[in-house]
Parts: structure tokens; sequence; C-alpha cells
């Protein structure tokens, strides 16, 4: 059979960075799959597709390692990461689907438990699966278990989201603090165990999402947000850098307000690792417009998820950068990280 | 963690044979699935779920080995598979999804090869990838390439497929021959290679159904069809035994009619394998009134991927029993199979 060469030509291989949600996954995305699958919808590469008569569809494969981590496991990071990559884009969840890919030998519990606090996940979200498959592959051909999900929803009449609605002046909302999902998963993985009382943040956001548009509605209105993304793989910098470049403007960050956890913070500099690409699973960051931005920092804390929600920054006229202003008036540009942060984070 | 117990409490494994789509499948799918996730439409159990709004929805993953067979690859395999569930229900495809776990070292070549022929068989089908994701585990973390695809498809008005539609006397009809999939796959199973002619019959179908509805709605009518299956992981035999059983009746297949190529027939005779159970991704078993059945086989007949379509049993009031008539005046029971058959095979 003929190969078709990518890039260079050379042999290229895979590697783990691919999939880290920096740089090389971009790469990946352009090289590969918008060459041949593009599209004007998959080209605007959103957490979800939006397609005529506003029906929002998304999917993401879930491989995180260990399948049980303080505040959640696998099943329960499949089911919030697709209600939520659907609520991002102004959706409310219609159904779910899910696929299982099983490695022989896994223990049928363990099944059961990600199972289980699947279908508790999707109570909670107010979703139901609708539909399904499981493949099994032998001893060694996956690592216990892998769910692929994906999500169809409605986006309501009014609500339009993009990076294409970003403009100076717009104000940087996030709805809690970051990392504590990245940390809470490495503090299980084989070999780095450590000791924290920091647990997974994992959990549905549509609900927040819808009550921060109803709450807007009475006020503001709804077009005060521009865009919401919840910062998973790559974390808050790389959620940030991609809005900013989509919309051709810089986004200054003030470190000082950015909420991080003291011990995800701790944990953190022991590990090397920076906060702000540290992987969340039930945050979000809104774009909002001036006059609006205190309506929706009230409308966030109104509920549990958004309790802890601050305002961490400003857009600027500019050219794709983020820009951390520290406490002490430094300025460090917050780039995609170039290889993989955390493999197998979600 | 307390650990659930599934069934008697011993500590029970996943096997290869729970992914076969036999018996150990069906029973982790009620044991686990429908026990937790278990809603009126999941627990239809369709090819596609059909949501208020005639809203289909769809999931598959995709395990095969090997990634490039004899008339296809993974890529390919997966947008059909796809395809073929919505139009299983009489779904017109609208967008697909398609999600990748990645083995660190995968050649980028055979990746770029895989996502080219998804992208021709989507424009094949007529459908566009609208959203995606990958995912890249450690060498050793999975077999080269996973793909998950989803598909979200409208049913149009009048058209409601199903086992509950089933009725004695009605005609079971086969799209062309059975087990050429099954057959290819294996004959480039690493361990087992031998030379055939087969080809994989993997194709989306969603152009045969449109253009059986279409006729069909200029003559006999559209309620004609009954129930239409794609017999991929567990062949024929296995959609007409649950196809039976969902319907409370008996199914008479007469064994001279059922088309199988003769290399596969000998393929399979070496291999010691049913054709009847062998896998078909691109074949479609219709249940229809007998005053269709010369109507669809007809209409079937008038397109490529229908040309050798064939009449090759009928509806019996029973218990849910499909039965082989032999050449010979011989009855055969058809069940489902216990244990795999073939891992792997899609």
């Amino acid at each position: 059979m003929e190969r078709l060469t990518v890039g260079t030509g050379r042999l290229e291989l895979v590697r783990l960075a691919h999939g880290g949600g920096g740089l090389l996954t971009r790469e990946l995305v352009g090289r590969v799959f918008l060459k041949h699958l593009g599209n004007p919808v998959l080209d605007r590469l959103e957490d979800a597709a939006v397609l005529p008569g506003r029906l929002a569809l998304t999917t993401d494969a879930f491989v995180v390692s260990p399948l049980f981590f303080p505040g959640g496991d696998i099943g329960r990071l499949a089911v919030c990461g697709t209600v939520n990559d659907l609520a991002m884009v102004g959706a409310r969840p219609l159904a779910l689907t899910a696929s299982f890919i099983l490695e022989e030998g896994l223990p049928l519990a363990d099944l059961e438990q990600v199972v289980a606090s699947m279908a508790a996940a999707a109570r909670e979200a107010g979703v139901t699966v609708v539909a399904g498959d499981t493949k099994v592959v032998e001893r060694g051909g996956a690592d216990g278990l892998f769910v692929t999900t994906a999500g169809v929803g409605l986006v309501p009449e009014g609500i339009a989201l993009g990076t294409d609605r970003i403009r100076p002046g717009d104000r940087v909302v996030v709805s809690g603090p970051v990392g504590d999902h990245g940390i809470a998963v490495l503090s299980r993985r084989p070999g780095l165990e450590f000791d924290t009382p920091v647990l997974s943040d994992c959990r549905p956001l549509n609900g927040l999402v819808a009550h921060l548009f109803a709450r807007l509605a009475q006020g503001v209105g709804t077009s005060a947000v521009r865009f919401l993304r919840d910062p998973t793989r790559g974390g808050l910098a790389t959620v940030l850098k991609e809005a900013a470049e989509g919309a051709s403007v810089d986004i200054v960050l003030e470190e000082e307000e950015i909420p991080v956890r003291p011990e995800v913070r701790g944990a953190a500099e022991v590990l090397g690792l920076d906060p702000l690409y540290l992987a969340n699973e039930g945050k979000l960051v809104a774009v909002c417009a001036p006059e609006g931005v205190e309506e929706v920092l009230a409308a966030l804390r109104e509920r549990p998820e958004g309790r802890e929600a601050r305002a961490i920054g400003r857009v600027e006229a500019g050219r794709g950068n983020v820009i951390l202003r520290t406490a002490f008036g430094g300025r460090k540009i917050l780039d995609l990280l170039p290889g993989e942060q955390l493999p197998r984070i979600c």
C-alpha cells in the first residue's frame, strides 16, 4: 500500500506530546486532521460543533491514568467532559453516547464502578446516555479501560459564542481555582504517589451556564458573554492563548487575581509544574463585555460551582499574546507548551 | 474505595468474548450498562437511538486488527459503521464526530492514511466530520490506533423501524453475500496470513437505504419495511437471532438462498468458521411485509450495493428461534455464540 508522507517525509512517529494539548497537538490537528477532514464547522475547532438548526455536537476520548483518582474517575470525567463541551458553546445537553474499549483481564467490578459513576454524573447533569458500544482487546492491547463519549445539545436562540466576538476592553473571568484536577490525578500516578488533600474539580457545568444566561437575560443581556471554554488539557494558559490568537487580540492576566489553592501551588512547585497549564475539569473561563463583568461574577457566585469566581484579566488590542503581569510588575508571555506536560491527565 | 460486586461477587474479569457480540456481550450489556445507565431509549438497544424530534444518535468504537486490510482500513470502517448504524434506523446522516486514541510510536504516515481514508468514505456517504479529539498513550498502552465515531442523523417523517413491527408472514432479505469482511480481515491477521481474493465489503449504505425508501414511497409504501440491521460483529445469524427474540417470533432461513461467495465459504471451512456468524460491513438485512418483498428486492438490486440482494427466509409465529433449513431438508437452530468467534474484527 502506498504510504502518504507527512511533513518532511521522514518517518515521523506519534509522540506523547502530540496528545498534550499544546503546540504539537495543534500541529497534528492542522497537518493531518484538518488537511483531510477540514470543513467550515470543523475548522473552527470549538469545544463543540454548532450545526444548522443550532444543534451542537461534540466528542472526547478519555484515557486518564489511573482510572480512579481523588474526586473522580474516568467515567465521571467522560460524562462531565462532554456535558461541559456542550455547555461551552451555550448548548443544553440533549443526550450522550458512550463507547468503551476494555482490556481483557480488567476486573468487571472496576468497569461497573466506572459505569455507575457515569450514571451518577449523568443524573447530576440531567442528561441520559442513549447509545453505546463495547469492544474488548487482548491483554496488553489497551491499558485497562478507555471511554469515548459524544454528546448532542441544542443552543438556545440568542446565544452565540466564539472567539470572533471577543473585543479589546472585554474582561476575563474564571469560575474558581485552577489546577485541582491535574494535581489530584498526579497524586495517584504510579511511581509518583504523594499525599494531598486536593480533589479533582470534575463536575458538570451545564447548570452553571444555564443559570448564568438566565440571569443575564434579565439584566445586561446574554450577549455580554462573548466566549466560554473549560480549561481542561493544557489548562488556563493554553485556552486563553488559543482565544487570543483566534480573536487576534492580546489578553493581559493579573497573576495575583488568578485563584490557585495553596495545596495546588505547593504540589505544582515540588513537581516543577505551572498551575496555569494544569488541567481543570469543572471550571470555566468566560470572556465578557466590560459592562457585564459584575453581573457575570454575581451570577457565577450564586452557584456552588462558581462560588470562587474571579475577574483575572482583560483583553487589549494586540496580536494573539497572553501576558501575565506578576505581583511585582513583571510581564511574562504565556505560550503554548511545546511538548507534553502531563500525559493521560484526561 | 468500595468495590461494587457484579453477579456472583467473585472477582470476575473482562474476557475477549465480552466484546464478541454474542451471549457474553449481551450479558455484560445487561448486567453492567443497562443496570446503571438504562432508560427507555438505551434499553431498545437499536443500532442508533432515536430521540424526540426524530433525531438519531449512535456511536461505535473501532479496534480492528490489523489497521489496513483488503478492501478497507480502520478509518473507512469507522465512517461506514456509523453512517450505516444511522441508516439502519432510517436516518439520514447529518454529521459525524471522530475520536482517536494513538499509541506513542505509531507512524504519522499510518495515521494520515487512516484519516485520508475516513475523508474519502465521508465524501462517498455525503457526510462531514464536524468535531474530533486526539489522545496519545505511551508505548504499550494501546495497539497502534483506535477510532471511535459518533453520528447524528434525522429520521424522515413516516419511517419507523423496529423489532416491534415484525409480524409472522414477513419476509427476510439480505442485500448481498455475507462474510466478506470477516475473511478479508482474518487473511491479514498476524500469524494467520493467507491468500484470498476476498475484499472487505465495507461501504456506506445510506444511499441504498434512501433509494429503497424513495422507491417504496412511490409504490407499496415505506411501511413495508419493518426492520433493518447491518450484520456486523456476530454476523447474519446474530442479528436475526436478536430480531427474532425482540419480536417474539421465529425466523426460518433457507440455507440455499443465503448468498456466500465460494472463496468465503472455502476460507471459512478451512478456519472452522461459520459464514453466517462472520462480520459484514456493507450489507443489510431487511424484514419486510410479504406484499412488499418483490419491490424491496427490485429497489435494492437497482443499486450496486444491493445488486446481489436475495430473499432468504420468512417470519413465523414462535418464541425467538432462528431455524436454518438445509438443502437436504434438515433443520438447525442458530443461536447466539457463547464466546468470541473473532476478536477485533471491527
